[in-house]
């Protein structure tokens, strides 16, 4: 009883971050501006997440929770899900925002976040191989594995992420994504 | 003659703090490790350069311009120099890891590396464009523009080097980056 109290008081948190951040950006979704959201001092935020980073990495794991429990979970994904998924993030600036800041800093030595995204590219990598093989089978038109276009299909994606953050006027990122879809199509057109 | 040994002087330490990134990471590189290495003290280094931030942009700046000025300069690159460029990358993981990075802080709010980064995703953009269409003319095996194909390159190798930065052991860089151009030929072994 305690214990599901708590991970309720935590799923609340979670969620006001998510908000915050929304709101007010990477910067401004201070553990101070979230335990003000959700009626706690900032002591008391800290005994459920006691850091800025361990906070942000809850947000992202409960982002991907979402984002890969509609259509029946993370089986059965198609490639145009995918290309959702971009768009539905070109809506969204603050939380891609904050997965590619957090993303830049976990590649220091010894960040709090480094093993999330360590985890995390393994399980991606490995749920597009799967998406790219429901999709092409064992070939890819140009030749390539399922497994050797996975990491392309990430970076492409995160890549993207950058250039559309920094300059949103010059880079059209769900545009982009399909061009590279497109790609993987041989050129032809999927629809 | 004033401005030219101030000019110089930055460049000494410019250079120094190059290899401080180089043997000791991103976080390593604090303006008291370069200070000490150039013999100036940390109050010295900021008449040079004011903040962290700016002595990195600087650093970044100066890599560019080295790697883009072997074979008479930006003009005439072939798809196969940034095949080696990437390749030289995967040897220098200190300056990759400041690239990306500082890159990641860049999109937060107010950054003072957000202007740098996105000007220069201006010019790398040109850049390749340039590049494909030197390789494929106005359309590309896929048949997408040379213009349309360039936010793609270079989000392949931004990407790319996070997955590999977090997981050496498991992304090759190189040949992922290899994969990617044989996409660019509609899957044709470009050899």
């Amino acid at each position: 009883m305690v214990r599901a109290r708590s991970e309720e008081r935590r799923a609340v948190i979670v969620r006001a971050a998510l908000e915050v951040i929304a709101e007010r950006g990477y910067r401004g979704a201070t553990l101070a501006a979230v335990a003000e959201r959700v009626g706690l001092t900032q002591q008391g935020l800290l005994h459920y997440f006691p850091t800025k980073e361990a906070l942000l990495v809850a947000v992202l794991e409960e982002r991907d929770h979402w984002d890969t429990s509609g259509g029946g979970g993370r089986e059965g994904w198609r490639l145009d899900l995918v290309e959702s998924l971009v768009e539905y993030n070109a809506m969204r600036p603050g939380i891609v925002q904050t997965f590619s800041a957090l993303l830049g800093e976990s590649v220091t030595e010894g960040h709090p976040a480094r093993e999330f995204f360590t985890e995390r590219y393994a399980q991606v990598r490995a749920h597009m191989a799967e998406v790219l093989r429901l999709e092409f089978g064992e070939r890819l038109p140009g030749g390539l594995t399922p497994e050797r276009a996975a990491p392309l299909l990430t970076a492409v994606m995160d890549g993207l992420q950058y250039q559309w953050l920094l300059d949103p006027s010059a880079v059209d990122m769900p545009g982009a994504f399909r061009d590279f879809v497109r790609l993987l199509y041989g050129g032809e057109d999927p629809s």
